[in-house]
């Protein structure tokens, strides 16, 4: 959880460009299966993955970790943890709640 | 979150409707604010609260923990625990993600 929010000297807009990390899905307005296969797919490759979502996209974000830890690798992955922040966004800044789903596949018995 | 669903013996409708405990705040498409508010008076009163809500109402579960944690009773409470899930509901049945978010104040030093 980010704590503080405090004024920032660069603009919060840019925390969105850098490019992403393979193993975090950002979730947006695409269907949620899209973000969904991409999911599944990374997580295969990686063993882990950070779903991330800011405002509407939360519930979204929760149905991504939903359908692939329970419907795709039932069993043999799991949520293993939730957190939920705030950022600050946008000119006027405004706040805006955010989530991070962190999925990891579980070793095979 | 929108797949099949194995049929239940047992309406899931009925989960709904048993009077919700106190110091469980339940978000739906009120307002913000006024979740916040209740959340708020209770969290004062008990100490501990769960918001819940379900599907497109996360959003707005995390933005009432959000308020109340880092706005209202900021330094003096925290998200304890956050908690996802799928419940099955309605006629034909579906799938719908949850969200469960404690909060607690924390002792006074």
């Amino acid at each position: 959880m980010t704590e503080e929010a405090p004024a920032k000297e660069t603009p919060e807009k840019e925390k969105e460009r850098p490019p992403m990390p393979r193993d975090v899905i950002l979730v947006g307005k695409k269907p949620i299966m899209s973000y969904a296969m991409a999911a599944l797919m990374q997580l295969t490759e990686s063993g882990e993955i950070t779903i991330k979502a800011r405002g509407r996209a939360i519930s979204a974000a929760v149905d991504v970790a939903e359908v692939v830890s329970k419907r795709f690798l039932s069993g043999s992955a799991a949520v293993k943890s939730v957190i939920i922040g705030t950022e600050v966004l946008g000119e006027p800044p405004r706040n805006v709640s955010t989530i991070e789903i962190k999925v990891s596949s579980k070793p095979k018995k």
